[in-house]
């Protein structure tokens, strides 16, 4: 039988980034396979949603591999963001159990090369806290917003804010809004004007759609 | 076959309030011969969720009732309101298409005696038109907050608000939020602590139980 | 990276009561960080819904520390609750299974200085057992009315009792009530009047919900 | 095209009963072709849930049909009830918005020869008015018990009652309780043993159902 | 804090059965203190859904109980059912996955004193296998019809079958079928007359509504 | 604003068949726009679910079209299915409600210049309908298979019959069956072998499904 | 009764846009007193999802206003949108039936001043109809892509083009696509990189998203 | 208590093919009791997703029995399938991680003595890779289409390619794919036309779906 995988190549050409290798459901075995590839050409590469029982046993292999335990992203080789540049990309998170969703973005657009910057915590339930921050936020150039529970805080923002906003939904809490699902339909129903929305846990996909808004910015 | 149709007479004794009618599945006949025994008695009565073609029929035969085209709500009597006591209960709605529900509320609350204000369009999108009117807000002893599309206001009152508070959610919306199932869902889920939840279009059932709270207040 | 969290210190000023920590969804270590604070500074912090093997680690740190099983509840101290006071909150619960819920918000109280009493196994499939505990009953100012399954229980004494009725669906049950999702819109639907609803298993919440009461009562 | 339809002739061998003809969607022509062959053998018919405006149509055509509005059901000719035996089955419903699910059970099963008698209006959200009838209802053989909204009605009677209970639920409710899923889920989830369910507003499952039970009783 | 729980001793007298337990959200802890209680009375009791590691626990205590694994029944003796009389009740399974609910149904009749018999796998993906038996299903009262993946067994034995039948949905399957929630609405929405239905995998449910009919035809 | 609509003119190339219009959601004057072109090239074309309101105003300018009040089919010119040769899908409904989809089936497949057949009205709780027909039914290369409420039949045909089965779910039903999922559900659920289902009420999708099969098989 | 509606009119100065006017739920006499305002100020001001009827009355008031039947905007005056700089967003649709949803887009982006082009109708089934206008599609700079049904088409752009998507699913469909439940979710799950989402039906919000990226465009 | 079970030893000669045993929810013993049947008439079997913890045990006692991983696929003896025939089936994946159900359709007709060729990971997000393909897949007779995510690559193929299509919904993906539901509802409500669908992750029943055509194939 034959087991050749496809890796789509021609990616970065078409849409300006590499394939990411998806994690979760994969054999260590599999990924072995396709990390050598990469290893072999010393390119580094991103992996999303690995689990740490997976993650550990591809540390012991890739000395020098980066791997963020709340969030899965593994890397081949670790991204410096130390740099002094300024942030272009506010990752906001309603509560800290938002972590690891923070993380993803916050890796993933490392890893594509655009700075950004995390603010914790700033919910709609002490709203000051978000008040506070305002300017600070104001200077972002896009908006990476992520909630659980209920997922009110795009909403708010997309009400105090101009900037382009990607509300990314989380899988945190229970009863009504395990699962996520609450937070996802409270989003897409927002009533502020202009949000757009990625799926559940999905960091990697709010920072590729920034990532498609910087290229944009960029080429003008 | 035996039609008697039982009213709970007793209600009032117990629960302190009378037996409401709901008039949404009960046909033009059912609801005279109902009527009749109140108007025969000459007490008033309540009746809710009341189609416009029902409304006109009754309201022909019975030439003093009331009739809310907003929310449905019938009465063989009109209540007098206007009173200068101020309101215990403050009805806020996030958009002016959450009128019928407020409306129902209100008028539910009239019937029962209690004084309420409704305070319309005050949502989440435009945060300040909330803020602004905090001051009078936090006056009200009991809150009943009504919104739709992703229902986010009682969450966000909630965080800033120490009254009971006893959210809405409303059909209003399309697409995900048709129907008031993501309100709902969103009211439940809420990350503010201690506000409690009715069924989706329920004005009536947030008066009640703003009732019940007032009844414990008296008492004491 | 920037790993701020941000405790909403302003909440008892604003609401009248402390931020509370969601246990479930926090990792060891970032509890270890925020209860330090608490310790710190010598005051008590709540946690709830926080796991068994989370909790042995965290009482090995705080040997004064109190964990109650059934509900994960953790404080920093133990309340002490047995005063000889009158409990203004009756808890009842419709079977046994539903425990852990009575406890979250028997805790929750106790940890806001509100003395309650828990009333168990009292559903409606053997309806004897509620009629004879109902004068006791109505000696209670506000109901917490916990069930799984069906969630009739809220709905019946609805029926027969006067006061504000906060009712919490839990997610005891299989098949058609697994999770919790038919308790919860049972209750929603009810039809009795004047009943409000929190989250599946969400003792803590029905807690607060009954705190905002008692405040305003003592307002009065 | 061959447009035959096929008569399940041997059902009453097989079964005990006639096939019966469900009028929902059913056009008027077709309606027609197959009456005639019922009113040629001249034997009687039921139909289920004939809407009105068809109902009228093949009531000019069968001068000495029957038509009940309440529940649609449709008869070549009307079945005399009145003779003086005992009912054997109650048909209990927990409001009058239940009128045409009871009716729908209980000409059918006048039409399958067997005595019931309705009790309308005992919901339990006053519970007196169930508890005040509890005799009477104990003498029927078999309870058919009808609710909609959270449809609690079943639990009760389930925990006060020995006989076979069949319940049934209705789609009357609004919000969560819309279509009558969250009865039918809260009457399948119930904590009182030994109740068994029929699909949403299926007064006629719940008298065939009976009329089983019924033909074994006769057979003892 | 007050923790006495509730036997509902008087079910017997009402209903003709004593009070079952459901073991499954139960500690070990309060099933031991339930179960010291019967044991101190000399009296059996049944307790459903016991999980097996608690199970084995008990059976360390009570050397003379029964524990089936496949359903979960707990028993504190064993009941005797290897008696000559024949069984009124057929207990019929679509397939051998089916098994775990075949048997708790089989128990519960034999602690409820009655004879019943299972016949394993004869769902309709191979029809001659119920065609070959129907005639000694024929001979049983009352029929219990198990099916899980797309449940369609009950409809097919009723359009065969003149008995009372009970359909049990099963938790057998995956995808569109995982969780049973397919065969359960299969079972309702069926176009066989006069089936009735009780909660996924409740073969405890489906023996007491046979048993309730069992009592009935005693008392004739 | 360019209004351009696109025919995709080189499917037939590709698939083997032409575009098909989907009429329930276009304007009678966009339809018009699209009739003329074919109308003018003199080719005939096949509308799907067309509503009867529309379909006349096209009929009065198109007087020697084709429309299937039943189905909703419409054809510029009418088709000729006459002739002698023998059919080679079968199309086989469960109940006479059935009939608009299984029209929508037979009129695509005459388009497409396939004979077909329909047996209507063999549902499996009369199961000696269908035992009745099935040498007729084997003769057959291929079966669409036509259900609603329950969905049974295409489980039990595949039990009994080695063709292919193109299982097609009705939005026949009301309750747990309205709109067909539960039907839809039970097919792809089956625990028979091969069944392949296509979406709710399309009959067009089955015929063309059958279409594919009978192409493969006129290549060889 | 209080009956003030509250406009946010410091909505342009936070957010760079003016509050629009969801027209589905308001009343006419409501829309008449809003717009009065507007017209007053002879300020243009965008309605949304207004119904036809309701149209036609406010047109015969204000003689001068713009409606477009196919998505139901209005406007107090038609924006000229005629001049001949190149369209920045590219408004791409998947079938004729998603033409009303693409207009509201294209209006609603009128109104904000923002030319844009509509390119109906090539959706994935002739996959080629896409492969032919690639080129052109690449020169806008953001692209709003309309699907109902599977709502494939985003998930095929987003691996061929890298600018930003935002992705817009439909309610056209039937079955298992009534609603546009399954296209929102494919989109939301899919598998190409980087694309958001919006609401059900939601072209102004698409349109809203796309200006907050052309404001930030126009800031650089 | 009985416990024969019952094989279907005449499905071979009806259908065409064997009965097929689903391991996932049998008990070893259960299956041990099942194999030694066939082992000891030195008969192959199959048997569908079977745990790899419970295959390890079985594989001990049956040393020449074939185990895969990757689908749960287990066979008495393996089937050698390296014969240079040409594969009549092409089994067409969308990602690496479809692998499980791809190798449960290969192994099924392999058994089934049908050779097919699995073609890995050419989904739509790089749709070169799908048609740098093309002409090799045209020459399958039949094609098994396996995606999860957003399932967009059957409809895909079914516009560019005229073979019967059976589409497999596979369970990779979270949030809104969470299950496969998502790619089942894509596949059924695709805007290709003739495509038809099985169950989530049903590998088999699409193996045996292809089967059922090869079969009338070869009777021609």
């Amino acid at each position: 039988m034959d087991k050749t995988f496809v890796i789509d190549e021609d990616r970065k050409h078409r849409l300006g980034f590499e394939e990411v290798i998806y994690g979760a459901s994969k054999s260590v075995a599999l990924l072995t396979d396709i990390l050598k590839d990469y290893s072999d050409k010393k390119t580094n590469v991103l992996v999303t949603k690995l689990q740490e029982n997976k993650a550990k046993i591809l540390l012991e292999k890739y000395k020098t591999a980066f791997y963020d335990e709340e969030s899965g992203i593994f890397m081949l080789s670790a991204i410096d963001n130390n740099e002094e540049k300024a942030a272009r990309i506010g990752i906001i998170s309603a509560g800290s159990s938002d972590i690891g969703v923070a993380h993803e973005a916050y890796y993933t657009l490392a890893y594509m090369g655009v700075k950004s910057k995390i603010i914790h915590d700033i919910g709609v339930a002490g709203l000051h806290r978000l008040l506070n921050r305002l300017e600070e936020i104001k200077s972002f150039d896009i908006l990476i917003v992520i909630a659980g529970f209920e997922g009110a805080l795009p909403t708010v923002m997309g009400g105090l804010l101009p900037q382009p906003i990607i509300a990314v939904p989380t899988s945190v809490g229970y009863g009504t809004g395990k699962g996520g699902e609450t937070a996802l339909r409270a989003m897409l129903t927002s009533c502020a004007n202009g949000i757009s929305v990625v799926n559940i846990d999905n960091g990697y996909g709010a920072a590729l759609s920034a990532f498609r808004m910087i290229k944009l910015l960029e080429k003008k």
